[in-house]
């Protein structure tokens, strides 16, 4: 049995059904983008998943802990990050029910049969590849498309999508046209689409999608969220809807 | 000479410059959607361009009218809608300088030289062919994609434009996969992107998108716009920017 925390890491209390996550120190740590994006998934008891890129596992955690899902592959290229991830699922003794993948998402196919999968899940990186960049390498890779762009997530998500199975995934508006003609390449139709603002009368900086296995075009434009009031203090619908005085300050 | 009204036409004022437009007592009128248009595009004197389903003539009117463009080819289906058009932009003027041209858009190329448009507006219809409809025969043309849909218009813009040209458009947000898809199908890169909501707690209704012509992706989304506060008045920003009262402060 491995130590829980390795040096540099510490243990986070996710204040919803006594869900714990371990991240590290200097800031290798979810975000509100990933919360969003657990709150916007919607699924059923016995559901097969996936999470494409799970970083520290906060999206897989918090859907598994919420839910009845039956099983959710939990894929991250890092290996380092990986098992920080694994700690935190065996840490809310989800091992049964979340399994993680230390793999390139472009292989997972090797792992998981095609076309098998209920839902899908993906909070990718944002930027392109080229991008430049003085995070560390870690931070580097779960921000920029290095090992895997937005096509082969696309091409991915379908090859493991059952026809009407749904793929939930959180983005940068600037990049929705991208978004838009890889998705309907791969057979992927956007459903349902929600902007979040950082305030009211500034332009959204994160896009919620919902996407549909060989659906047909119809989509639904949601309610905006604004994360913040004008005046700077946190909107009543994100305290509410999605519990983020109840996930810490350092959510902001 | 023709008489300048037909049974059944009002002219109205348009508050700005002097310009007026004739329309239909029976409610084939310009809307918000094309104000709002007209606000959002930016042109060069000396610029020549091109209207899409031009209706009314509001369009050309408000650009020619604040602008020093040199032509606009206003391209519109219906006889009796151009002839209408027609004689607002003589009551305007605006004959040297705005041509009403009575064709099928799709047939544009054999009237205007292939990439030699500065730019080209467009409230297109919005809603498919197949959706039901009770309306009359000139709303529905006006409304659904009889004569020409997305692809044509987009094709159609990408054949007429130089590189760099810009296609300024209004449509619905539920259409913006169909949009970009065939956007980028055409080269036409979206560059700019404005929601426009009811109010601040609703899904945006109309979207405002720039395209240019072989551009670089690079899509940046500008900061909403609320036609009402959430309690019903209009908000300042529609009021001082955007109302036809005021329009055309900032048109080059």
């Amino acid at each position: 049995m491995p130590e829980l925390l390795n040096e540099n890491e510490r243990i986070d209390d996710l204040q919803i059904h006594d869900l714990k996550i371990i991240q590290q120190k200097d800031g290798f740590c979810f975000g509100i983008d990933a919360v969003l994006l657990s709150n916007f998934v919607t699924v059923k008891k016995g559901y097969v998943g996936a999470d494409f890129g799970t970083g520290t596992g906060i999206i897989p955690i918090l859907v598994a802990g919420k839910s009845k899902v039956d099983h959710i592959y939990a894929i991250e290229i890092q290996k380092e990050v990986a098992q920080m991830a694994n700690r935190s699922i065996m840490l809310n003794k989800l091992e049964d029910r979340v399994e993680i993948l230390n793999i390139n998402l472009k292989d997972a196919l090797s792992y998981i049969k095609p076309h098998s999968l209920d839902f899908i899940t993906s909070n990718p990186p944002y930027m392109h590849a080229n991008g430049l960049t003085n995070e560390n390498e870690k931070k580097k890779i779960s921000r920029h498309e290095i090992h895997c762009n937005l096509d082969d997530i696309m091409k991915t998500a379908s090859k493991l999508l059952k026809d009407n199975g749904s793929f939930f995934m959180v983005h940068r508006p600037i990049r929705l046209c991208d978004i838009f003609v890889s998705a309907r390449a791969h057979k992927l139709e956007p459903k349902l689409m929600k902007f979040v603002h950082p305030k009211p009368s500034k332009a959204p900086n994160l896009v919620l999608i919902k996407f549909v296995r060989a659906a047909k075009p119809e989509l639904k434009i949601l309610d905006p969220l604004y994360v913040h009031k004008e005046d700077g203090s946190y909107d009543e619908e994100i305290i509410r809807t999605y519990s983020i005085k109840e996930l810490g300050e350092d959510l902001g």
